[in-house]
């Protein structure tokens, strides 16, 4: 049982792209990557088996908040964590439910003790506390856990979003104690990283990234962005923050974004993503490709009989055709979300792993400026 | 190019079951044997890969109705039929259209000349005879093709069953007729199936078996049952015709049915099955074993951390457990379903892969009397 660690192998020489190795106990995540959110313990729609033969993740998410309701803590504990549970058995981060509790709850109240609020599933009652939090997450047993923070919405006066940050603050500080007073139950080890906030206010993101690299946690993460600003003030707002944090950690941007979104960050210096989209959307049947985004509902496809996506790396890529898809999508049959989400998911790691190649090639800030147009257009 | 030829390799000593060997164009199918049904040209919540690698299917269904409303012909003409359009390369075969018109359709009229009904989807009319049902069944390309027959309901008075059977067996001289007159669209061979109706009456079910016995197909259907009648009744007349129809032809009960229906009517000398039960309840939570039905979403599986089916054969059997299942069903997660139809259908393949096996033991009669009081039980 042994911490988290972060090589950093090869930085970009024209942009702040790095390229990493993140060992766990779990194994070996290469950067920068992508992870697969898995919501409930599964993510949506694929089975473990495509998502790591095919799709080739190699860290999944799951959140703290749906895993404290269902299953819940007495299963997953005598399942013996997480990775037991789902048969998942590479490296997992769980979110701390901060992030949930204010998008899904009902009648949340927040207090600097913690959060109540009414479960999404049921309307039953439930406090969340940085302590609780902790445990819930050691029960969970990810290899990667977050700090329970608040997640500003956006937009949001300068007044609340200070105050917020200060609870975020000093929440961090409980989580650490918690966890220096607990100890893992699985036989891995557990890596805390802490969440800088600050909504799009500067100076709170400068105050929080310096008050988080302080802490000297394993990683950290960027949290508060993609909820609705510009793309461009998360963009300014993830460069300054990556200026403050350490080079030799891990820096982990939450719930971002699309390809271009992950290549600009990349840009950036960011090492970690993940984000509901592209399982989201598939279920949608919006696909991503090098060339742009299809939806897969539009007739254009109808008679198309070429692969699925020529450039595409899965299975689905080129075993099925547009044509096939585009009917599945209209008869509303469940093996079209499948393939989307197949796809989507392989595309987003297939799109990482470039990155790194370009990084380690030297070449990832010219490669980037060629791919980000094409990868926003619409096919 | 060639028609479809049976092999009768094995007859059990103790019953009417019969291993046997069916080829086709799209290659061979080892009876006694279980189709997946894939109405509109895909197999319910399951990829090709899974259906051909896991569950080893040997044929697939698909539904002259579903296919004809979407895709439509124009797409699956121009994709080279079902087989390219979906890619599936093993034999397919494709029902008539006649059951879906009576069970799915709204105001349908049924006249010597064929029958007019409205889409179940759009409300659009569409008018189905013999013979376009024959060409838009050569459109489709399917390995074997059904008549176009009238399923009465269950129950149904003798005078209606009576002069439907009249109907079923004059549509069956025209379906002939039509294919006499045209040519397969891709190069490979397509053998109509005539269908015995007449409802529970013995005395038409006798008359419908000669009538079809006498036409020389190259093999023989069992139309009009598991629409409500008793299990007692079903194997009756099913026991009735099978003594008709010729033993060097195979003979395909339609959309039959449990397990313990299956080895019944196996035993009886059916040589081919279809059903949605496997797919549909599969997506209900329910699992079929060798030790019984297990409903996935009860919460005596909460707990349960062993293998999802000790017994089974499938990768999600040993892969998967009981709890992780249930937790799926219990949150509505994809997964569960995904899970499930994988489960059920390589259940029911390995059903008729150990019927044969024991039939070419000698074994048959037996086994099955053995087994089917365990496949009925609840688990």
């Amino acid at each position: 049982m042994s911490a988290l660690t972060f090589e950093l192998q090869h930085t970009d020489p024209k942009s702040n792209a790095r390229a990493g190795k993140i060992t766990t106990d779990h194994g070996v995540i290469e950067t920068p990557i992508f992870m697969p959110v898995g919501t409930a313990g599964t993510v949506k729609g694929i089975t473990q088996q495509d998502l790591k033969n095919d799709v080739k993740a190699e860290i999944i998410l799951g959140n703290t908040y749906h895993l404290y309701l269902r299953p819940g803590m007495d299963t997953l504990y005598k399942a013996g964590g997480l990775h037991q549970f789902n048969g998942w058995d590479r490296p997992i981060l769980t979110d701390s439910g901060g992030y949930q509790v204010y998008s899904l709850s009902e009648n949340r109240k927040i207090k600097e003790e913690g959060v109540t609020f009414k479960s999404h599933i049921d309307g039953s009652k439930h406090v969340f506390t940085p302590e609780n939090v902790m445990d819930i997450q050691r029960t969970i047993g990810a290899d990667i856990i977050m700090a329970f923070d608040e997640c500003p919405p956006y937009p949001c006066d300068f007044e609340y979003a200070k105050n917020s940050l200060g609870i975020t603050h000093r929440w961090l500080d409980r989580c650490f104690k918690r966890l220096d007073e607990t100890t893992p139950h699985y036989g891995h080890d557990q890596n805390l990283f802490p969440i800088i906030q600050g909504s799009c206010y500067a100076d709170l993101r400068k105050e929080s990234a310096e008050y988080i690299a302080a802490k000297g946690a394993t990683g950290n993460a960027i949290g508060g962005l993609s909820v609705g600003e510009p793309h461009e003030v998360m963009y300014e707002m993830t460069d300054l923050v990556c200026s403050i944090l350490p080079k030799e950690k891990p820096r982990y941007l939450m719930g971002v974004g699309t390809p271009a979104n992950l290549l600009e960050c990349i840009a950036l210096g960011v090492d970690m993503f993940d984000c509901v989209m592209p399982t989201r959307n598939a279920r949608n049947g919006q696909l991503f490709t090098w060339q742009g985004t299809m939806n897969m509902r539009n007739k254009k496809w109808e008679n198309d009989f070429s692969p699925l996506d020529e450039e595409g790396d899965s299975f689905v890529d080129s075993f099925y055709t547009k044509a096939y898809v585009r009917h599945l999508f209209a008869a509303e049959e469940l093996l079209g979300l499948q393939i989307a989400t197949i796809h989507n998911l392989n595309f987003y790691l297939r799109l990482v792993k470039k990155a790194r190649e370009k990084i380690i090639e030297g070449t990832f800030a010219q490669w980037k400026n060629e791919v980000v147009p094409r990868l926003s257009q619409r096919r």
